[in-house]
């Protein structure tokens, strides 16, 4: 059996582990249920309890070459420290790596989930051919990476590609890092939620409103549902998403200038609701795009053996391996 | 006498030509007026001209290194033609490298002006003990670069760092690249004349209109010159501007996390009237500027030894001669 690294995603509820060999095959996943409530030990603990017992069974025929572990969070690559994050209470003071490290005598790398999942993408997913993306999750908020050259480009303190809180309306909704009318209060699942809300209270949405008074699990999923079946209601809410998600890409065309841009995470998965709402923004708003959309130059290429340079917006493929696939690769670069 | 480099700074109604050592020093710099409107040949010409004369009286001593040019307009660097400009209408089907090249018959480099501002600022002004930094050239539009470990970073097709472009306002001013709200059509000279011409039509500038009637050359500079005498309408449009750029600024900063941001152009010298509103949204706008603003580190560092990582937001030093530096940059990079 061949070397082989661990992935490690770590999500709010689940922990998700993967054994990966060095050229992209997934040996096993496992997934395990963590309470990081309890506190930083208690998670650490699980965690390396869980990555010693998948590795055990490959450790025979194969060496550990290291795990990648992606956090809810920012990172301090230096001291391999969570540096802060909302979702990890009282994390800041816990020496993670150090403390991952002795227990498992491997090479760990932390590195930010968002990040995590994107170096996946870029090894396996939907941008393998490209050098130069970026990658917008799509969940509770709008996760964000950046890859120059191949690499993670983590900017001047790891915080690049903060794209959930570029200003989509100055005067709009106030967000919870201080500005007002950032991209993720109109393309995340909170954003479906709040708008679906504020459409049922108004009286303007009446299915949107049978649905979430009979359905306990009521979510953006559901408004999505609703927007396939012609919903009006719901079809407005992913009509805004993606005017404001094309605004958000737009910006990022203008000031990057990319090769590809991956769009993932949960919401992903609304593609058909907001997608043709977001390349129409796309096409009017970033002079880049309307000059590489590949709708547009295709249709207008006089020379067809003349390859032009396109600006490709795709969906992420690997879903949640992504990040089991990136965290392995963390340990390879 | 050294070796030398020439930079050539071609504008709408001067080309600017400067003699630089290796090391940096400007040994002669010469403006001869040119008629863009009279096409790339008469331009090439005047420009072959020019840099023969000025670079014959260094030659008897020293090597000439090759000479950098920095266009108003896109370049395609491979070819070393002008791929767009508005500014150069009818430059797209002449190899102006290939022909300043057999004439000089010296390595010649085409960029894009904004891109030889910045690498001048990045070589021997603002940003020369920086690595990773962005420009902003405040002029009639907004001119933008960003560099990255010392390089321009060009992106797919040349346009990163098109800052102008960015949507400031979704419903916002209509702008000639198709999109609506730009930054350039709030932040620039342009956009100050505009909502100057706004507020005097209004009746709601008095001063304003008075100096309008008065002054045949009235422009941005008039405005800010009243700006600083105290007027409340001109105060207003250099608030508004101030507004804009500072939301432009925050979005820049969340997507590329930098170490520097310098600010350059005719219009920076307006600084001290829109700075304070800039600097204020960047504050409330960007939870990265405001982890690493200047003011507020260093009020709240409780370790006075421990270096913390702050960014920069600076205006440009070199002026117009930051485009003869960078051109001659060029040539060594």
């Amino acid at each position: 059996m061949p070397d082989f690294s661990i992935g490690v995603d770590l999500g709010g509820t689940n922990l998700r582990i993967g054994a990966v060999t060095p050229d992209g095959r997934l040996l096993e996943k496992i997934s395990v249920s963590t309470k990081i409530s309890l506190g930083a030990d208690h998670v650490v603990n699980e965690m390396c309890d869980a990555i010693q017992r998948l590795s055990s069974q490959y450790k025979k025929s194969g060496k550990l070459l290291g795990a990648g572990i992606g956090i809810p969070g920012m990172v301090d690559l230096e001291t391999g420290t969570v540096a802060t994050s909302a979702n990890l209470p009282g994390w800041s003071e816990y020496p993670v790596r150090q403390e991952i490290e002795r227990r498992l005598r491997a090479r760990i790398i932390l590195e930010n989930d968002a990040n995590v999942h994107a170096l996946g993408e870029k090894w396996l997913g939907a941008a393998r051919d490209v050098d130069n993306m970026a990658m917008l999750t799509l969940g509770t908020g709008i996760g964000g990476c950046i890859i120059l050259d191949g690499k993670i480009f983590h900017g001047l303190t790891g915080m690049a590609g903060e794209f959930g809180h570029v200003t989509i309306e100055p005067e709009g909704v106030p967000c919870g890092c201080g500005n007002r009318g950032c991209a993720e209060r109109y393309a995340s699942a909170s954003a479906v939620m709040r708008m679906a809300q504020e459409m049922i209270a108004s009286g303007e949405a009446p299915e949107l409103a049978k649905a979430a008074a009979s359905d306990p699990e009521f979510s953006a999923k559901s408004v999505y549902n609703l927007a396939v079946q012609g919903d009006p209601g719901a079809r407005k809410i992913y009509h805004r998403f993606g005017r404001a998600l094309g605004i958000l890409m737009a910006d990022i065309v203008n000031v990057l200038n990319l090769e590809m841009y991956v769009i993932g995470g949960g919401v992903a998965s609304a593609w058909d609701a907001f997608a043709p709402t977001m390349f129409q923004e796309m096409r009017e708003r970033s002079p880049i795009y309307l000059a590489t959309d590949p709708e547009n130059v295709r249709n207008k290429s006089a020379n067809p053996t003349h390859k032009p340079r396109l600006t490709i917006v795709t969906r992420a493929i690997l879903g949640s391996d992504a990040g089991l696939y990136g965290g392995a690769r963390l340990t390879a670069l």
